[in-house]
């Protein structure tokens, strides 16, 4: 018998998530079935989705119920296995969640190449978080060269990638990001043109100044007061993708005016689109994105830069510190060699 | 000289237009120049976007100025030409505005032949109006067979094509419209499959009803509280076509509750699309709606009916009455015979 080291959803949050609403549990596995494969996780993606998912609300996936392990994707070593297609020692990609080990259907797990690429890229930038970027991106935003594009939690999986892709197709890029720091990344190593801290005091007439032409696509994937900032700069047609709203778009002091009909007026008068989306919707996509992304890491015109936490028992902790953007770079927790 | 009666805009109002925001004049026109033609207003045609031109606003087209003849398209007559193309006792579609007679340039006339179609329909379901209910829905809206639509003012110049045009596309269409008597037009001359009254006090638990399998399209017309009962019940990748709120969103009752992030929540959970548009977006798809609009007319799939007011001194009231609904059918102000 396994025994599985596993962090499993003791309550539902209300606002932000407290360490109380998760709890450590060990629990043994049953042997794996006809086709089956016994996983150990050797690394855990942490994403700004999953807190939706704590919530018992009707979305887009079904919540985590109470008591059950939290969902997410893993990078996983097969330690025994009952699928012909693979064998021990193979690493996949998993949807294993927070936990040690795992009985999972060989079927729904993709093999990776660890001589290809770093194993951890297939949780971040050729994983989920850069199909997200890649996808949304050229599908809804269709930033044309000269345009300029603004993406929020630009040092992130997500916001990264797209304002990287951006750039190739030939936009003016302005990040935003949380800091004089992660400002310095996305500016100096990632090549935006503009990088503005979304702290500063004077965040709104910084991004007003780095967009004199304004904005023609706003990549969203934080929510919150970055929207106040950047909803006033959109040009006529802008394409407003909506891929995240970590933030909840709970915007502090002004909650008792009702922005919905300035925001429909605007919809209107400046013929906006607003898209949400989710990276599945564009699962025909998937092919062309690992073939073209692959590409142009290997060129250096896409770069990525990875938060790494060591151990199952500090994942809560890092998830609470992504929500209000402690990480930098992709948030990953490793759980064993 | 040619003494021209007009209406101008006598003050910017604040919400309603009240009386004293029109004043009639009298102008003396100039001869038309060379290329130009002197023209008789026949028919005015008032919709709902001409509120908007009341406001100093930076929005998709410039404010009428104070003083000025209220905007608006036209029938007219030729008088006298000095432009080749066109000669005395000609059907024009013009953009008059509100007045009796005009100088304006030929080239941006459109002639039109009073034996094809009553001339009348050149300012509604042949004109701006069913055009913008043309490309929206179908570049848009993109309603597919089986799918449920969702239209308000249904009796209107816009809404009534959007119904009909779903209908030829195999849609349910569902209409919302002000009271019995356009509930009953609606589903008994226009062929809707359902009409519900937005006055009736349980009307969003009737739309409920009527829209068993949700919302695939809404095409939002009016704005206002229509928004809050169709927001509920939209489907996964339901489409929202923009073009007009006439009701401006002003929600009576939820003013001190901001609606804004319950909508960013559905857009991302249910892949929603709202996309503001202005008709002439679409120029290049003006050749196809003649041709088709002529044939479904001429096949009695798309029916309309007019709502004709007497006399330019009445062309206020008239427009009053179209922001609340008084009027029945696309609202047009005969001029002169």
């Amino acid at each position: 018998m396994t025994q599985s080291r596993r962090i499993v959803l003791a309550a539902r949050p209300h606002g932000r998530p407290q360490p109380s609403d998760f709890r450590m549990e060990t629990a043994e596995l049953p042997s794996p079935g006809e086709g089956e494969v016994l996983l150990q996780t050797l690394y855990l993606s942490l994403d700004p989705y999953m807190r939706g998912r704590m919530n018992d609300v009707k979305s887009y996936a079904a919540p985590v119920e109470i008591g059950a392990v939290m969902e997410g994707g893993t990078v996983s070593r097969v330690l025994e296995s009952r699928n012909p297609a693979l064998r021990a020692g193979d690493i996949v990609l998993s949807h294993s969640g927070w936990q040690s080990h795992a009985v999972a259907d060989g079927a729904a797990l993709r093999k990776l190449d660890p001589a290809a690429a770093p194993v951890t890229t297939a949780l971040g930038v050729l994983g989920m978080p850069g199909f997200t970027a890649y996808a949304g991106l050229l599908t809804i935003g269709k930033p044309k060269a000269g345009e300029t594009l603004v993406v929020a939690a630009a040092s992130g999986a997500v916001g990264s990638a797209v304002g990287q892709i951006a750039k190739i197709k030939g936009a003016r890029v302005v990040g935003i990001a949380g800091g004089p720091e992660k400002c310095a990344f996305v500016r100096d190593e990632l090549g935006f043109d503009a990088a503005i801290d979304h702290r500063a005091p004077d965040f709104a007439e910084q991004l007003k100044a780095a967009c004199p032409q304004g904005i023609d696509v706003y990549f969203e994937n934080v929510g919150g007061h970055v929207w106040d900032a950047v909803f006033p700069l959109f040009n006529e047609f802008a394409r407003i993708p909506v891929c995240g709203l970590i933030a909840q778009y709970n915007s502090s002091g002004k909650a008792q005016t009702d922005r919905l009909p300035a925001t429909m007026r605007e919809v209107l008068s400046r013929s906006l689109t607003i898209r949400g989306f989710i990276q599945r919707e564009f699962v025909d996509q998937r092919k062309d994105f690992y073939g073209e992304m692959t590409g142009w890491i290997a060129e250096g015109r896409v770069r990525y830069r990875e938060d790494i936490v060591d151990g199952l028992e500090n994942a809560p902790e890092a998830f609470m510190g992504l929500l209000e953007g402690k990480n930098f770079g992709k948030l990953v927790v490793k759980i064993a060699d």
